[in-house]
């Protein structure tokens, strides 16, 4: 199971857009973020055209940076006409750095303080989203004080519960985002907005977890929506401009996960839609969706050097590797689950069951229990699949360790994007 | 519940050593890690007394620095007579440079690569904590090529499961880390680091685990290490040193955990080792423990500013503030459960049960479910108690988050340590 963008030499080792991640390792050392541009670009392409294709031309999609935010990603997305979201001051900030236009962020958060709304407002964000009633009167105010009338989208709560991680579960009515529907609070912020001076209120949002695999649970979310829309109409006269239907489309981490057609979801999505707006004669909203983790996490891959390996007779075999938990933590706070390959084996069949232990001095700080491999060697590159989503946008420096750098891959090219943290850097903050 | 070093004012406001946390908010804005720095010596003072009288004056704390690090915190504990174990080179490198004696460093980790065992070496780290075969060998041909014998104490793995988390629990024979006694693996590694030129051998070392709060499973490891240094010493008429008992010292995040006396455990360790050693005709090794956690863990207070208040009726009430897992990922980790309280309102009762939510787009970034507080108000100062641990040293940069800076509070002043990350500093490695 190779992932696009993947191929394997003739002396097995494993290639990622036509390089050779053997010598990709021994030139920019290990642990090494490793990122296929074109893959990236693709995935941009695709799923716009499915957007284009289900939507017609008022939609747009949204990188969803928190995915992974770098200034490098910026020029990328905007190059593939997406827009995007911010989720904090430092997003904003990285975004604008890169050249981003701010007209086309979307500023999303449901802790937002007096001062990172100011920040937003002084910066020409679009967009913000907005998740609660304190946060509304600031951003009114904070507009007012600039002469402006703030663009907004409400954050709803559809009180859908998709079958996922708890954790990343975000559209039940138990969130800590949103307004929930059922109990009126949407209805009370609908009406505090359209009342405010600082606001111009643009439509609504919402976002119901993250690794999605079938279009049932976005229908059932965009028919409560549309509901939504169409009541808000009736009620206030107020016409819904734009609908953001978030993001969560399902990544392929291993064999277990189902693959997913982005394309025949959205088709079914748009067509509802449609069809939902006619019967109920409110006019077609601007169609936003998130996509985040499905535009890198299949475009990243994580190279390690293998530092030692144990096997505990009755047990289990423990493959030391020079990373982990600091540069992908998603194992130590999901379970999740990852594939990897030996790169200089790419070519034979992985019969060894180990598992994959982080430099650490924590028992959690794993990469994976019970993972397939060729047979492991001390020295050995190991790399590991689907690491472009939420790895270096989670990176610690636990137990000082330096985070890695990222290498961009494009065109049968390498260009260093982010580079290696040093051990000075560790001590950028440190006084005295 | 006050923790020691706290007391309320007059007003109502929660003092840390004598000061004004609401005062400290204003200063230095929040998020805001507080560090009482008296506690911390005071902390530093009590175990290391009472390892005198338990283990007599052959006998030395090792401040373990994964659970707090930064170059602020060496001063303190190299005045307390302390002595550091470092887990990476970047810890090493902070320790370093803050003056830290390199002879009193022993440096740990279950995969130091190549470069990691020369830069120890290059930099006359005391003592290496060697966890593996692979790991002896480098150590022993970097140390001969630098000309010298380079002491070592071997990690061995007692065979010890204490009930605690799973993901801090390193002392069973199923682990990552260091070599099991019951299988030979540990014997083998004593024979070649008996016959490898550039290895002294100190002693053993062994942690079973962390959050350990009676004296039981000290006393089990004790005896499983003293038995296996006897038969060494059958074995191999090799003396033992050093025994490190390793760190995990219990502390009181909230009410269900019991009141640790450490006193007393190692008065019951110190006396069993005594009778063991002499009973067995071995001479008592110079003892090693490695406080890492009871050091610092209740001498540290998170400051957040409430953004904040929703309350879904029939559900629960979400306060949020400006901060969460990228300062405290404790919670999405282990479902760490933390104290807290409104800062001016600290003599009020706390009788308002809430969902503490931080700042992060995602639903688990929580720092507590069913924290009890006083009537909270969107802009009051929160503060959640016992941070001190484990807390700065995983903080991360999600969501683009800055981290916090460290302020410690020493004899009635404060003083800035870490301080607050910028936007700018989030960029510091992005190229282009």
């Amino acid at each position: 199971m190779l992932y696009q963008g993947q191929s394997i030499s003739s002396t097995g080792h494993l290639l990622i857009g036509g390089m050779d991640t053997i010598k990709l390792a021994q030139q920019y050392g290990t642990p090494l973020y490793l990122l296929d541009e074109d893959q990236i670009r693709q995935n941009c392409r695709r799923i716009f055209a499915s957007m284009k294709t289900a939507f017609g031309g008022n939609a747009m999609p949204l990188y969803a940076g928190k995915a992974l935010c770098f200034k490098g990603i910026y020029p990328i997305i905007e190059q593939e006409g997406f827009g995007a979201d911010v989720v904090s001051p430092g997003e904003l900030y990285t975004a604008l750095k890169a050249g981003f236009p701010a007209g086309k962020l979307y500023y999303h958060g449901s802790a937002k303080s007096v001062e990172d709304i100011r920040f937003g407002i002084e910066n020409s964000v679009g967009t913000f989203v907005v998740d609660n009633e304190e946060e509304l009167d600031r951003i009114s105010a904070a507009a007012e004080s600039s002469g402006i009338r703030q663009k907004i989208l409400i954050r709803v709560t559809p009180g859908i519960e998709p079958h996922t991680f708890e954790a990343v579960r975000t559209g039940q009515v138990d969130s800590k985002f949103g307004a929930v529907i059922e109990n009126g609070q949407a209805d009370h912020l609908v009406q505090v907005a359209l009342n405010l001076p600082g606001i111009e209120l643009r439509g609504f949002h919402c976002h119901i977890g993250s690794q999605i695999f079938d279009a049932k649970p976005y229908l059932d979310a965009a028919e409560i929506m549309l509901r939504f829309m169409a009541e808000i109409k009736k009620r206030y006269g107020y016409q819904t401009q734009e609908l953001d239907l978030g993001g969560g489309f399902g990544v392929r981490y291993t064999e277990e996960d189902p693959v997913i057609d982005i394309s025949s979801m959205l088709e079914k999505l748009g067509a509802f839609v449609c069809r939902y707006c006619l019967e109920h004669g409110i006019s077609c909203p601007k169609i936003l969706l998130e996509p985040g983790r499905s535009i890198v996490a299949e475009a990243g891959t994580t190279l390690y050097t293998i530092e030692n390996i144990k096997t505990i007779p009755g047990y289990r075999t423990y493959v030391s590797v020079n990373g982990g938990m600091t540069d992908n933590p998603r194992f130590a706070l999901y379970r999740a689950k990852y594939r990897a390959c030996l790169a200089a084996k790419a070519d034979q069949p992985q019969t060894r069951t180990v598992t994959i232990a982080g430099r650490c001095c924590e028992s959690g700080d794993l990469l994976g229990k019970d993972m397939k491999l060729a047979e492991p060697k001390t020295g050995d590159i190991l790399a590991v699949f689907t690491t472009g989503a939420y790895n270096y946008s989670m990176a610690s420096n636990y137990n000082r360790v330096c985070r890695p750098p990222i290498v961009l891959i494009r065109g049968g090219n390498a260009h260093l994007a982010v580079r290696r943290e040093t051990y000075e850097d560790l001590l950028n903050c440190d006084l005295g």
